[in-house]
This record gives C-alpha cells, structure tokens and sequence, in this order.
C-alpha cells in the first residue's frame, strides 16, 4: 500500500507516477508479458505473434476545453495522443478502440462528429477502429471522458523501451519544444503529427545504438526522468541545447509539455535530420551514483537544477 | 448524419444503438480486420495471428454506486463485463488495459484499492493487466469513468459471431435470467462468472453447429434481437420457456439486463447442461420476411409482443 493514502486525489503529489509504480509492482507479466507495463507500450506474444497495447485518455475540462476546440481537433487528439506511443516503441499501429461517456446535455450531432474524426483519425495512421462503447453520464454537466486503445505491431527493428540508457549515450530531442498550448487551449497539442515514420527511420538507421526511447507529452524534464529511471543511470541536459520553440526559455521548453516529439539515447554518430525532422543532441548519460540526487540534472553555465520537476503532471 | 441530431443525447431514443451504427457504417475495416466493429469483439490479422479486441465502460452513477458497492466488485465487474465479451465469441482472454478517470475528491487509497481488484481479476482470467492510464477530473464530484479494454485469442473453434443464425435453428440460453441488480443497486451482476470455459466447451462439443451467439447484458430481448438483425433474421421467443430466476415472471427475465449468461443458436441436439451450466431452449429462428416487424417475437399463449424493447439500454 502506499502512505498517506487517505489524501485526496488532487493534494497527491506525483500520484500518477505513484499509482502507476504500484500498478507495475503487483501486475505480474505472464511468459507471454514481452514488456510489462510502465513503457509506453506493453508488448505481448499471442501464438507467436508480437503485438503492443497502450490506453490514454482525453478528459474535459483537464485535457481539452471542448467549448473552444473544434470537434475534430478533439478527436483527433485523442487518437493522436496513443499514436505518439507507438512512436515512441518504433512500432506501426495496427487497429484502435475507443470508449467515450458524454455528458447528457452533449448533442447527438457533436457525438457523431467526433466519432467521426476519430474514426478518420485512426484510418489515417492505419489504426482502423474495431471497437467502441459509448455511455452517457447521469448527472448533468459531467465532463466526458474519452478512452482510446490502441494495438500496433513491432516495425522493422525491436521495439525500443525506456530502460536501455547507457552511460556514455548522448541524449537526443527530435523537433522544437515548448509552448503546445496557448493561451485559449489551442495549439501544437492538437495538430501535431505523431514521429511514426520518423522513428521507424531512426530505428533503422541507428540499429542497435539506438539505445532508449519516450515520446515527450509531460515535458522534457519530467520525460527524461523516465528514462533515467528505468535505466538507472541520470540524464545531464545542457539547457543552452534545449530546442525551444521562437520566444520560449529552456525552462518553458522543458516544462510545458505536450509536444508529442521524441527524446532518445544513442551510441556513435546520428544524423542532423531524420526526413525533414531536426534532431539536436541535449546531453548525455552519466552514472547515477547518488541515490538521493535527481535523475535529471539540468546545466545551465555554473548553475545546476532538477530536472525531474521540470513538467507538466497529466492528470 | 443521422436526423434530429440537435436532440441532447439523453432524450435520444436508441442513442447507443444509433451510434454504433453509424461508427459501423464507417468503420471501413481494412483487409486485417476479419471481424468488423459491431460484433461483441472484433478480429484482427497481425503477422499472421488472429486476435480479438473489444473495449466497455463502467460508469460511477449510471452502471455502478459507488458508495453502496464494495470497491473490490466495481474493480471485478470492470474487468468481468469484458469477459463476458470474450465468451460470446466463446475466446480466450490474453491480456487487458485499463483507464480510469477520478474524481477530485476520491481517495488515493481507494484509487488504490480499485486498481488492485482490477488487477487482480485481470490476473485471475488469464488477460494479466499491461497497461493502465490515470486522470482526474478538474471538476469536484465529477462521476469515475472506467474503461477496460480486453485482448483475446481465438479458442480451440474460430470465434463464434452474431450473424450466423440460421432458419430452423433452436435459440438457447444458459443459466437463469433476470433480478441481476437489487434495489441497492448490488447483487449477481457483481459477482457474477464469465462464461468462457462453458462458451469454449459449448463451441468443441456443437462445433460448426453452433451459428451464433452473443452475451445477454442488455437483457434477452435486446440482446436477440442484435442476433436477428446482424443475421438477417427472426428470433421468436416462447415466453413459457425463459429460464427466470425464482419469483420472476418473464417479462422480468427478458428484460432486466446485467445477466451476463450466453444466448446461442444451434442446429441440431444441444445438451442440458454444459460443466455444471444449465442451458435451456427458449425460441427458433425464422425468416424475417415482414421488414416492418419486429426482429424478436414473444409468443405468450394466444399473445405476440415485440421482444426487441425488452431490454435496458446500457449508457
């Protein structure tokens, strides 16, 4: 059990993390369990077949602000969201579900709207829906819910996980990062293009040294630590390398999360570019000798910070 | 577009109904998708493997109370309303997701409590949990949505569907109908067992004799009439012979819902008992030639009713 566990929810600090941790300390892979949970996706063998899972949500009011948001950028976002998953194992979706509840004042005609740039959305990245359950809240004014799923299949190399950092790989971002969401709730977060392709290239081109991988949706620094984590080692970031998006800081780059790129760990030499994608290196892997330090170190000239709250807490 | 679609989605007659229509007519399955949206799961190719995938919400104030019922059975019927799924293609469960959204005000130590009951159950039929996702509404008292995603693989049969019913065949049912939800909202639709070891022995004794089936959570009448419909059929049921729990009429028994039993077409003898399962002959399929009609018939001595409104309509 963990402590304090009479707090509520949202006076929980880093309660996602929490409950996940305890998720993947009592879900017990079977043989057939290939990556457990706490990746980005699962991958499991069924009659000698591999194939990755993942669920993410899209919640009202938390995630989305549905009276300023197009429908379709709704529905796409949430089948983006699970899209830049796959990206992140180096997979190829293969099929999707998606489960909503809607308020009961929502109108049949948005419903079917978004059920439609859902449905659109993951015929587009080749992850046709095959399933879906709707339900409708009893109460008024409840905040939907949506629940995308989302299958894939390995690509051409092995899925990536979070846990192969090494000491000595040199961290890599793909693309610009900061200021996903404006001011209104619209933005980058709602019409970027989940690194599918990109990544599948990456992972070709780099084989074997490409060492780990996560898509950044909670902010760099928060991301980062993931992978130091699971790895065991710490991530050293270089805040003057940090690509950040025209007018942002480093500090805003990696904090405000959302942007749907790739943070990756790599051995010997990578490419400026992958496609038309800029890659720039932001640090490297070192040893985490000190158990009680942070596992993202950010160097900015003399100063140091923790990286590791550097973040957005999806909730 | 569907009509009157400005209706607000709780006075729409056959919401869910409409919907899923409408996602199916759009759904194009790729050629990997073998069993299209629509069925109680879908089937999918993927490196040569078959397997199956269907997606169900449990719902805080519409499908569960939360504050009368245990934690540890909304835990168990998340995950166990998608086993009922499985059975129905009488499947083998493989692996499962799930995605909860909070309220605010909800205990980390009962967020804890749930995540262990449905892992625990997923641990328990063989689909061992492989992926979670997190949130929590922004807004206080917002209703728990929980989203279960289930993958399975064909059984020792390939997977029994909906439309393969087939003039002259006898409709079946397993078990006994109807009470399911007490007037605390608890009782056997809690606890109940799916039936996946009965559907998988039904499926190896009848073999291709058995046409179609699907799980009875809607209630009888509705849950026939999905077999009538996706089989371009007529389903008429004799009232008489409905299986209903003791002090039940069977208007009740049809009509209840949350039975979770199995409901089968075969050609052909079918034993009395399945394991320790009754199973019990409640109508025949006809041809449905009258399209103004209704697809599900009850005949009660000199009485005909229109069995497919016999039902509750989850949302």
């Amino acid at each position: 059990m963990l402590h304090n566990s009479n707090r509520r929810l949202d006076f929980c600090f880093m309660r996602e993390f929490q409950l996940l941790q305890h998720v993947l300390a009592t879900a017990r892979g079977s043989g057939d369990v290939l990556i457990p949970p706490g990746d980005d996706m699962a991958m499991v063998r069924v009659d000698g077949s591999l194939f990755l899972a993942a669920v993410d949500q899209l919640v009202e009011a938390r995630h989305v602000n549905i009276e300023t948001t197009p429908v379709q950028l709704v529905g796409r976002k949430a089948v983006t969201r699970c899209l830049s998953d796959v990206a992140a194992m180096a997979a190829q979706p293969v099929a999707s579900l998606a489960a909503v509840t809607f308020s009961p004042n929502q109108t049949e005609d948005w419903a079917t709207q978004l059920f439609d740039a859902i449905n659109e959305t993951a015929d587009r990245y080749g992850c046709p829906l095959i399933g879906g359950d709707i339900a409708v809240h009893r109460q008024e004014q409840s905040p939907m819910v949506i629940a995308v799923s989302v299958l894939a299949r390995p690509g051409p190399t092995p899925p990536v996980q979070r846990s192969g950092a090494r000491v000595g790989d040199v961290v890599y971002v793909t693309g610009r990062l900061g200021g996903s969401v404006d001011d209104r709730g619209l933005g980058r977060h709602l019409t970027f293009e989940p690194r599918i392709p990109e990544a599948i290239e990456l992972a070709q081109h780099l084989g074997a040294r490409l060492h780990a991988m996560i898509d950044i949706s909670d902010g760099l620094g928060r991301d980062a630590s993931h992978i130091a984590q699971s790895s065991g080692v710490r991530v050293e970031i270089n805040a003057d390398a940090v690509p950040a998006h025209a007018g942002l800081d480093w500090r805003r780059a990696m904090s405000d999360g959302e942007d749907y790129e790739l943070c990756f760990t790599a051995a010997g030499e990578v490419p400026d570019r992958i496609a038309d994608l800029q890659i720039t290196a932001v640090g490297r892997i070192v040893p985490h000798d000190d158990p009680q330090g942070s596992p993202v170190v950010v160097r900015n000239g003399a100063e140091s910070f923790d990286g590791s709250q550097l973040g957005w807490e999806h909730r």
